[in-house]
This record gives structure tokens, sequence and C-alpha cells, in this order.
């Protein structure tokens, strides 16, 4: 996994001067550390980039490029798809190895990084992988770190047949039955790949349902849209033990799944705050990630936190955009820090695709019930979905009364990552589904679905104009009183 | 093509009373009339809604349907897909026919409507499958007759074998090798579904384009994708006449092309004007289609056109999206009528898809080139485009300076269809790509290619604002000017 960052070597790059005062150091050359090194870089600021690992950091190697191309090499029957997957990820790692050089003003430092000193806790320890140690002085020290997989052993199995999303896509031939431990987005996409693959594929699910985070109807769509394409599912329930003779998983329900070659551990990620001084130099932090804001200002004056290692978003469009803020923060101080993020999509990319945007499931099931509607079409009935015999599919979306205005909309379909942005849009620009009334969607787009759904939410509003104003006001009223009381 | 409309008897609909003066007439019962039909019936108002053929009208039986049927039996290699076709339109014709019986303001009446009287504009006559007459009075007689491809003979070649849209899903037989006349929206996708199906597909287009009313960077990006899946390109050249002994085509470019089974004329569609009694009634027209605004008022007071009728609008959303306007014309009346119709997308669902939205090219062309910027980003140029190894996508927008305003956007590549509506919806509510600028896709949705395009329009337009805002208001000076004189 490290073949793609060769070309960097562990001597000091050139023009690299210890004594002096850089702008930023940022740890990390993910997608975070990425986007504030290029995006310091656009304003002409001098950064050292420091990353003990390859370029491009999780999303590249071991995540989301990796995952994507394997989907693709899967369904497109591409022969020899894991190789497919590793010439597509080595080569991606290495243009963006070659994106770092052509910036001037970025210094890339290969080595692993600390905080030293709380005095003093803009300069950055360096331990290089020669075993010499540099330290980097900056103004501004940007903690990009990331996150890595939960794991933990299966008793009787052996390691090198628990995989995780760090060690998948160095296999080299095609399992005959996979087990996928976890739910959530690796595994859905991970079973439409290798459900393409004619593997037969089981997941493993401790929850009462998969993609727990999600609306339910999320829920219960994409497990009958796998179930329907032979994924078995073991919901409810966890792995016991491994029996080696035979290749059998116990699950803790008394089920059993003979003939297992690999298990893929997919229950979720865990910051990576081991060893990088987090202590020493007084930056807030818990289990789930360094404290950050909306800017990733951290407790530490001028030290930031930007992406995984926050907690507070977990994928590679998160970090971009929580980095463009803090960059901005940065490089225009003079502009207020103010105004919220972007409303922030989410996306799974198996087959149907899963997609939402907005407040949380909680959050909405915490306001008023007499303030808000619900909304859901069946792509079925749909024009389009029903000459597609599209099965799965429903756009969903819980607004408040009245004005429409967007709460959380979630998507389960075809392009369902492409659609959502409809929906980002009308929060971040405050367009209620009453502004949306009209809009006009290609025939026979899977889009007509919410051209369909904001004309469900017309018939309930303008026959009604005077009801649906006081359930509105009435709503946020009790939303204002539930939160004072709640302070 | 008729076999689905049996259920509906040529016997006068219960309840309909010849001497009755109904709220509105409908002639067609396509996209357009079930729209009015619909939604006239939607605020309690008796609609007689008069049909030849099958309800449902081009879309649902010769159009939209069936064409994205054969799409999805040919990708997904189903079994007969001609058999699959037919199957999806006569059910879906079914039920838009169990629709029209559950609305009990509906009448639906069968037989060929014409206007018949100057004096009284508002008295329809119906002639009746079995040749009897019957008179229908109505406040509103709404025209949705449609449109018919343009035909003619192709010498030498026997009738049977030229098919149109009307024919082309009777086939019981896949061929062995298709020519496709004209080069737009039918042609492109049905080389998509013949490709699928392993025919043998050659496209004559007598310009020098593909769909040559979009953006020349469609053009070529949608050949070049059609070439990669093997369809042969006759550019800028037209057939002179049909070989039978050989089954030669030949064209005029002196080219040709041996064993052609069929033909497929896709050239354009022209209303269907005749018989309606449009000069008898004083209604204005043209070989183009009636005139009618944007409410689908025509020239005389109460007689309304929508649809393909008008030329104004040749798709089915379009239909509706009038249809709609027109409905509230004549259920609301006392709400003014005022307000331009939404932004009008269009989308053709061969693979990859194109969408577009905005004004016409023409109107990009004739503005001052000095107010407006153009931006294109290669879907090959975003991770996920990568990823897929997708070559031939592209999205292109041209918008004013400084505001970003989107003048028209234009998406040929996967999912094209649903991307567009973020461009829907920035025309609609005045999003220009400055306001756009921060928003967030989800990684690595195709839809970053237009995060993208905004960036590399904040690139120009943040270091630059003076300069911008002036060029800007420089392009609005000289347009407005250019109207006035225009005039």
């Amino acid at each position: 996994m490290t073949a793609s960052a060769t070309s960097i070597t562990s001597s000091l790059p050139t023009g690299f001067d210890p004594n002096r005062t850089y702008r930023a150091a940022v740890i990390g050359a993910g997608s975070g550390g990425l986007t504030m090194a290029i995006g310091l870089a656009g304003f002409s600021h001098e950064v050292v980039l420091i990353e003990a690992g390859p370029v491009g950091g999780d999303c590249t190697n071991v995540g989301c490029v990796p995952s994507k191309a394997l989907l693709h090499a899967a369904a497109h029957s591409i022969e020899d798809p894991f190789g497919y997957v590793r010439a597509k990820r080595d080569d991606l790692a290495g243009r963006e190895e070659v994106e770092m050089d052509e910036h001037d003003t970025i210094h890339f430092l290969r080595g692993r990084a600390r905080l030293t000193d709380q005095r003093s806790p803009h300069v950055v320890a360096v331990a290089r992988p020669d075993g010499s140690e540099v330290e980097v002085r900056a103004e501004n020290v940007i903690i990009c770190a990331g996150s890595k997989p939960v794991e933990f052993a299966i008793e009787g199995m052996p390691s090198e047949r628990v995989l995780t999303n760090e060690t998948l896509f160095d296999l080299d031939e095609i399992p005959g039955r996979i087990v996928l431990i976890g739910g959530g987005a690796i595994s859905l996409e991970m079973a439409t790949a290798f459900r393409d693959l004619d593997v037969e594929v089981h997941i493993v699910e401790l929850a009462n349902r998969l993609i727990g985070n999600d609306d339910p109807l999320v829920s219960s769509t994409i497990q009958a849209a796998l179930e329907a394409r032979g994924v078995i599912m073991h919901i409810g329930t966890s792995i016991e033990r491994f029996d080696a003779a035979t290749n059998t998983v116990h699950l803790a329900d008394g089920d059993q799944i003979d003939g297992v070659d690999y298990a893929l551990l997919a229950v979720g990620r865990r910051p990576r705050l081991d060893g990088l001084g987090l202590d020493v130099a007084g930056v807030d932090h818990s289990p789930k990630g360094i404290v950050a804001d909306d800017w990733g200002r951290t407790s530490v004056e001028r030290i930031w936190a930007v992406g995984d290692i926050t907690g507070n978003t977990l994928t590679t469009h998160g970090a971009n955009a929580i980095g463009r803020r803090a960059v901005r923060a940065i490089a225009l101080p003079y502009l207020l820090t103010t105004g919220s993020p972007r409303a922030m999509p989410n996306a799974v990319f198996c087959r149907p695709e899963i997609a939402s945007v907005g407040i949380s499931v909680e959050e909405v099931a915490s306001k008023n019930r007499a303030g808000r509607r619900r909304y859901e079409v069946h792509f079925a009935d749909t024009d389009r979905g029903y000459t597609d015999g599209v099965e799965h599919a429903v756009v969903m979306v819980d607004v408040e009364r009245f004005t429409g205005k967007v709460l959380r909309a979630a998507i389960v379909g075809p392009a369902a990552g492409e659609m959502i942005g409809l929906f980002t849009m009308a929060i971040d620009h405050g367009i209620g589904l009453r502004k949306m009334f009209g809009t006009v969607h290609p025939y026979p787009a899977y889009a007509q679905a919410i051209g369909k759904l904001v004309d469900d939410f017309a018939r309930d509003t303008y026959p009604a104009l005077p009801k649906e104003w006081f359930a509105m006001i009435r709503g946020r009223i009790f939303d204002r009183f539930r939160r004072r009381v709640s302070r």
C-alpha cells in the first residue's frame, strides 16, 4: 500500500529550513490535509505537509477510491478486479504526489508528527523514517491525522483472514464466501461489489437494522434490495467464534455459516489520536476525536483539526468542506468567520445508492410533531421506475408545514448520490417545498419522484393555507420552548 | 397499438349530456390532455376528454415509455425485449384508463374532434367510431392534439421496412442491421438500445453534427461515446435510395450500407393540425403549430392549446408544465396570470445521458461576449470519472460574469438527467455560481464535476471582483442596447 509513495524519499525536502517559521504545519496528507495544504498554497502560504504513510490518505488508498473502482470493475465484469483497483489507486496516488510537487510552497516531509510542548504548541516534532527527528515551526498547526477501522480478533479465526478496508484491496483472488461484519456504508458497498463477483455474501449486524443512523425506511429498503440480489442477512446478532477445521462462523443467535473464506471488519472507525501529543499540547479531545468547531478551531489558539480526527465529519467531502473553511479562516482572517457550514450530504455507493442530507433522524424526531410533515414517494410509482422495474427505491423527506422547509431528505435508488443535490441546494438556499412547487424535471427521469413528492406537499398545503400556517407556527413555538428548557 | 384502449367503448360515456355546457372540452388524451383533464377534475370541474386513439398519447404508447422500456430491457438482457416493451406499455396505458375512470368529473368520449364555427368556437363536433357525430359544448376548449413523426418514402424501400416511432415497438424480432435517419433524441436513444441488443447501427444525419440544437461540445461528446460503442456515423449526408435486391442503402456521399433490414425515420415531428377546424374557428396557427402563450392561451378567447400541438414544447414534461399553468389560469382566474414558466430542462436517455436547461445555444451566442464566461469540466477529471473510466462525459455551463447567473447548462454523462436539476433549481431561484460556491456534493458522486466547475468560476471571480463586476455591467448594457435595436 505504500508502493505508490516511493517517489517521495525520506531526505529532507528541497528548501525546507528547520529554523524557519512556516505559515502552517499540516499533519496528515489525506483528504483534510491535502485540502489545507493546497488551499493555503493557493494563497501563496508556505506550508509543511507531514505524512508517514502514502499521500492521499484513506480515501485514495484504502477508502472511497479503491471501493468505487471495485464496484465499477465488478459491475462491468472487468477481468482481475483487484488488479484494476490497485492500478487505479496507485495511479491516482501518484497523481496526487505530482500535484504536491507542483506547488512550490508545499514542503512535503515524510515522518510521524507530534506536538511537544504546551508553552510552544506550534513546534511539531517529526520522527523521520531514518530514525532522526526534525522540528517544524509554524504559525498554525493543522491536525488531519484521520481515522482507522475499529479492529478486534475473532475467536479461532487466523488474523490474515480477518480483513479491514486497509487490507481488503490487496486480495489477489476473489473469495468464495465472505462475512461482512457491520451493516454500514463499507459493508453495503462491498456486498454490492462482491455479489457482482458472484461471491456468497453474509452481513452480520448487531443492531436491529442496517445503516442504523439513517431513516428506518432507508434500512428496510436497502435490506430488501440487497436480499433480492442474494445477500444473506444476519440482523441483531454477532459472531461468537470461528471453527478453523470446518471454516464455520458461529453466530450468537445459534446460526452458523459454513465454508467462510474471509471476514471483513466494518463496524466503525476511530480517530488516530495516539502519538499526536495532544495532552502535552493541551488540545481538548475525547475518544470520539479532537474537539473542534465548524472552522476547525480547537481549544488551543492556532491549532486546528479537520476531518475524521475530529469525528465531526467522517467523509472526504466533509473534510474538504470544513478544510476549505479553515483555509479561509487562516488565509483571510480579516473576513469575519461568520456563516454556518453548508448542508452536508452523505452517500453510500451501493446499488441502489443511498444518499441523505439535513438534520439527523433523531433531531427530526425531537421536533414538535404538529409542525412537520413526512412525504415518501416510491420510484415504482413513477413512470420510469415502472418501465425499469425498479422495486426497492424511495425518496423521503421531513419538512416543516406551510413552508415545506426541508429538515431532512433521504433517497434510496439509482443515482441517489446525484439526486440528493436538489435537497442540498434547497437547504443551503432556504428553498422549501412550497417554493420548489412547479420545478420541472425532465420526463421520465427518476427525479420525477421528487416532483411527485412536492405535488403531494402542495396538495396538503394549498387548500388549507391558514391551517398549515398555524401548525407551522405552533411547531416553531414548541421547538423554541423545548430548546430553552433543555439548555 | 390500440389494443390497450379496448375497455373504453364507443358508446357514449355514462352521464354525458350533449345539451350541457361543460367547464372544458379537452381534445386529445396524451400528456397535455391528461394533465388538463386530471388537473381540472382536481378542482371538481366537469370535463369532456375526447380521444380517437389510445389513452396516454404518444408518450405512453409510442414515445417515452416504450423507448425507456426498450433501453432497460436491452441494457439488462431481458429476453424478448419487444415483448417486455409492449407489456409495459399496454399495462401503463391500462392504468391511465383506470385513472380516467376514477374521476367522476371526467367524461371520456371516444372520437375525433374538430372546431366547427367562428361564432361559437366552444362547440366541438366529435366524429364517433360508429360514424355518428355528437356536439360537445364547453366554456373552454383545450387542444392537445399532439404531433406525429415527419414521414417520407425512401426510393426503392418497401414501406413496411421504413419504421417510425409509431411502428418500431411492434417489431417481433431484433433486426440485424438498422439505419437510423436523423441524429436527434430518438435516434440516440434507439442507437443505445440496439447496440445493447448487438444490432449493427448506422446513424445518417444531414446536418454536420448530431443533436444540432444543442451545444457543439454535446454533439462531439455523444458522437464519440456512441462510436466507442460501435455505432457507425454518416454525418452530413442523406439516403439517396435503397436497392431491394441487395438490401443496400445508397447515401448521397457515395457510401453504401449493405444488408440493411430496416430504416427508422427520426428526423423530426410536426403538430397534428389537420382536421381540427382551426381555420373555421379562427385559431392562429402556422405549420409549426398553434400560436399559444406561456399559459396555453390562443388567439381565440377560452380556446387553449397545450403541448406538441403548439410547437412551444415537444416533451411530456413540457406539456405537463404548461398544462399545469393552463389549469391554474382556468380554475383560479382570480389569481393573476403572472409569473414566467419555470426553467424547462431537456433530457435524452441514451447512454451516456444528455441533459440541458436554460436559454438556447443561439441566445447564449447572441449575448455580449464580454459579459459572459464558459466553463467545462470533463468527468474524467473527477475522481469518480477516473475510477469508473468514464471517457466521454462533460458538464458545461455558460454564465454571466461576477454573478455566475446560469444562462445555459448542458451535461453529457451518467445520470445527466438527474444532475441537470441542480441547474434547473439554480435558474428558477436565481442562484448564480457565486452563491453556489461551497455547496457540498457527496464524494465521489459525479456531481463533484459541478463543484469543480463552480470552483473554476470562483478562481476567476474572487481575486478580481471589481473587474468581473464591470464586465458583467458592460455585458448587460450591451445586451439591453442590442435588444432595443433589434425591436
